[in-house]
């Protein structure tokens, strides 16, 4: 997908998500080694190595050469020239974030009780509930040490680290808000969004900000950063959300509608049910008895109350808003590139 | 206990820890409040508040003392002034150790099914699964978060992280050694006890290393400090493991014998089996089953065997060279104070 109109020339968006999700699969691989105790470490990898589009990796390795005005792929992420000039290992935030999003997924997937992600096995599947608590646990600490070997001066890795560390707490309340929703029949769309900055969006503001913060940009510049990632992120949640409906399940890698199975609040079926829809009973409870014509019927049932296309508007409106707090960033391809990965966010179909 | 033998002069450990116990307490009461959602916190709270010796931040705040010269007690540890007089607020590395070490127990509790600790039901079982993932998960990264809060120059900020953060990995690896050691025939004692250093004693390590880190000492000191901790943190577990076998249920917060019963390695059956004891069959496989008849008279076969005389002798030599490491502190009540520690660690009674 090229896109003209991103004000940064023709950008191959997907060329350059590919070219650097090459390069953070190689980093990860690298530096997440399966060491001693191997059963611990190959089930640390396992959900890596099952593939992942690596967006925020992605987003962070761009945000470098956006705030330093640098031309796409022309420098070293491992020493990359900050503000002054000095080498910093960018790199080493990218897997950090990817890090503990891996984690935040294998915790979840015990908590939801789903068997598949990515088309292989939930770690406690292919494992156990022991090795898979454990791997969690152990990618979140290793995060911290990548986090922590960027080799940019201590006052700037405080900074990241403590955004980081932030953001894992808020991760963590959000999805508790999550599962209390599921037992709440009074949520409404402001509570639903603001679970979803929490549960989603903070850590793609931390991919956003996390290398301006590292590369040494100006206070106004991380802001903003963050406030790209929020809108973005927000808006790739409604679309995932979009996606659990609309996708086939081979290619969501996971049954599709499980989240209607599972009784989760989505501003889809927020907004379907203030429009009367009797969102409880649109498929059965066990997730084994629900057949793909039963998803369809639901779908159209959702279509026809026009919450799939409130919940697609909000997710535009996000996006607009993210793409204009890029504003202060230099232009350049970097900077047209991560308009475009916003936008990808909302269009990509899995 | 008064220790006239220490060589700082009387020193009342009970006291010693009693007092710095209350001051932690409240620090966690006012820095890890029950703020929305509420459940969580509620569960992150719940261990925490249920109890506790406090040893870890006791060793730390005391550290803290020793590598200043300071009083016991003389100064505020949210102001605790360091080498050069600046104030650092070692309560709160005090807290972020003590919640990493509520934090795994959280998790260890639920991969080993435990119901019990310290008296009161286990947080998955108080709560349910989901809340306790995420409780530990929580404060996980609120220690993280705490770490950073301390007020201490960048470059020893940053240090004390590293150490925290390699110290959680070791954690997770030391208990997937113990996971994989329940399911193996052939563990010897070298093993066993490069397990407990990774699990347990580590934490100890970083309790003693990072006040002196945070405080601007120099790094023989801090090393030695750190040496200090592995040694006692080894004699603990060891004693732990003892403990399990001799303290009653009651005063225990668990079954008694719960370690037999679930086949753990200790270094008590590890050398029984060496003795040609029949360790797997000492006690019924199901908790529910076992009588306290039955734990006296596996504890007098592993007493027979030479196996407890052999743990406790292992955990006070530990203890010998954990003291030899205080060295290079300057004299006074805080490194005796640190001695005598090291001592109550093997001669606690629960």
């Amino acid at each position: 997908m090229t896109d003209p109109d991103a004000g940064g020339g023709d950008v191959d968006v997907d060329r350059a998500i590919r070219d650097r999700r090459e390069l953070v699969n190689d980093a990860i691989v690298e530096r997440l080694p399966v060491t001693e105790p191997e059963r611990l470490y190959e089930a640390s990898r396992y959900l890596l190595d099952a593939g992942g589009k690596r967006l925020r990796p992605t987003m962070l390795l761009l945000v470098a050469e956006a705030v330093t005005g640098t031309e796409p792929m022309a420098e070293d992420y491992e020493a990359f020239p900050d503000v002054g000039g000095e080498p910093v290992d960018v790199m080493s935030a990218a897997v950090s974030i990817e890090v503990i999003q891996s984690f935040t997924l294998i915790h979840d997937d015990i908590m939801d009780d789903d068997d598949l992600r990515r088309g292989v096995p939930a770690v406690h599947r292919e494992f156990d509930l022991e090795t898979a608590i454990l791997a969690g646990d152990t990618l979140y600490s290793k995060a911290f040490e990548y986090m922590l070997r960027t080799g940019a001066p201590p006052e700037r890795s405080v900074e990241a680290l403590d955004r980081l560390a932030t953001t894992c707490t808020e991760i963590c309340e959000g999805q508790a808000f999550d599962v209390e929703f599921e037992g709440r029949e009074d949520v409404d769309t402001d509570e639903y969004l603001e679970m979803v900055e929490l549960k989603t969006a903070v850590l793609y503001a931390a991919a956003a900000a996390i290398p301006a913060v590292l590369l040494g940009a100006d206070e106004e510049t991380v802001e903003s950063l963050a406030g790209y990632g929020l809108d973005v992120g927000r808006a790739f949640q409604i679309q995932d959300d979009l996606l659990d409906l609309t996708t086939p399940s081979e290619q969501l890698g996971k049954q599709r509608g499980s989240d209607l199975v599972e009784g989760k609040r989505t501003l889809v079926t927020l907004h379907a049910r203030e429009q009367g829809v009797d969102v409880e009973n649109l498929l059965p409870d066990d997730e084994d008895e629900v057949t793909e014509a039963q998803v369809d019927e639901a779908v159209a049932t959702l279509e026809a109350a026009g919450s799939i296309q409130y919940a697609r508007e909000t997710a535009q409106d996000l996006v607009a808003s993210g793409k204009a707090n890029l504003e202060p960033l230099p232009e350049g391809e970097p900077k047209a590139l991560l308009a475009v990965i916003a936008d990808y966010l909302v269009e990509r179909e899995y």
